[in-house]
């Protein structure tokens, strides 16, 4: 990728984005592993995996914010590529770690019967590892061709899951209580909708679009979508389970039971 | 920003100061995280919100810092600008994370009814937030006038958490034992007070006033207002916490009420 020259406010922005995203993801982190024992046991695992996925972030997020660092010169107000290349492909190994945890933790958040829990994750796991994994050598292609190829690979697994997601799902939580059934629509609305910026900022070197505007505009975007994919997604998943747990009319304390069975 | 000469004693000054800064929000990140399990389950969120406060504020002082060693390097006994810009914007980041936790807290510690405690919160982390992001535009502003219109436009949210925090509040906790109802009290106090650093250092660029001791000034005014307003204040949200736990006779492991019920 060719580095553009950019304005010291272009650069600071991405900057200081970058830095918002790694001390959202510490924060969230923080939260998730702190918080979950203000959860019932059988909630916990999903905070776990919550709390992963942002520990991970956070990580690829400083490597992606020193790599930005590196990239860049000041040289007389404007800065310039430095020579250093800026590595944005952590953010593939990123997804390949995260977008399967952030749908399992969903399914975990249900409690689910054991039976009903594997299939579901397992299958969004493989499905959304195939996504991440078709998309990246579309990233790489030099060729519009295999670009566009792997892009259009890449839109079946996410088919399958929104298929999943919106049919499979709402059969499952129907007997759910209404303010649970609420507050998971609105985190597979999140879900999806932070989504839909991931392939924007794919088919962008298709459109012709490049420059500075271009590159501050894809860093600003991935780290806010980031935020809410990561971050607030994380907490939509411990609101549905305080709401069930008020359901349920259980506390923090309830007695954990035996793997496998629901209570 | 124009960084001036600095003597000796002045760079060191802003240095251990930033120093201090890191080491105050990392004991008090131990402190609310360890000793949340000193009080009982019901106030253990806000203490939580309190951990997450110091633990990014944390985080952003040590970028400030290690920004503030690479913005100067030291030529024949003076410190002067090295090339390198200094980056406070980390500053307004940082708050438009932690001063809406900041609110949330102290509504967290009153442990109120669902609904109203819900209510207060949304409004006042809604307002907190528009409040720093209103402050942002100005902070960066080259003219003066649009300095002072944003730093305007950010008082009207100010004015509005001031007028929830003394009328609305003060109904809300009337029926609290006394000790609590001062310590309240004092922990708003403390708040607003710390508060109103901030705007004297946003006005100091329109003043004419200018140059090293300023520089130093503000610095050093900062990292205190931010240890004042993060870290003594979690520690009076401790105090209301400890002081209502013995109005109410209530130990730490005392089993923690279903979600959404109030003890």
């Amino acid at each position: 990728m060719n580095l553009p020259d950019l304005t010291f406010g272009q650069y600071q922005l991405v900057y200081n984005m970058l830095s918002l995203a790694i001390a959202a993801m510490l924060g969230s982190f923080i939260f998730f592993v702190v918080g979950r024992n203000l959860l019932a046991y059988k909630f916990r695992p999903a905070m776990i995996m919550a709390s992963l996925v942002v520990g991970i972030a956070g990580y690829h997020y400083w490597r992606i914010f020193n790599s930005w660092s590196d990239a860049y010169t000041l040289i007389e107000g404007t800065y310039v590529a430095s020579g250093v290349p800026f590595n944005d492909a952590y953010r593939y190994v990123d997804w390949l770690l995260t977008v399967p945890l952030l749908v399992a933790e969903l399914v975990a958040v249900l409690t689910l019967a054991k039976k009903q829990r594997v299939s579901l994750t397992a299958r969004l796991v493989v499905a959304s590892s195939l996504m991440v994994a078709l998309g990246y050598p579309g990233e790489l292609a030099a060729e519009q061709g295999t670009r566009i190829l792997f892009g259009a690979l890449s839109c079946i697994p996410f088919a399958y899951i929104l298929s999943i997601l919106w049919r499979e799902l709402s059969d499952t939580i129907a007997d759910q209580a209404p303010e649970v059934q609420y507050l998971i629509g609105k985190t597979r609305m999140l879900l999806v909708a932070t989504w839909l910026f991931y392939p924007v900022a794919f088919v962008m070197p298709l459109t012709g679009f490049s420059g500075a505007s271009t590159t501050v505009g894809l860093q600003v975007g991935y780290s806010l979508a980031d935020i809410a994919a990561k971050c607030a997604y994380g907490l939509m998943i411990y609101s549905i389970a305080r709401a069930k747990m008020e359901a349920e009319n259980l506390s923090a304390e309830a007695l954990p039971v035996p793997v496998g069975q629901v209570a």
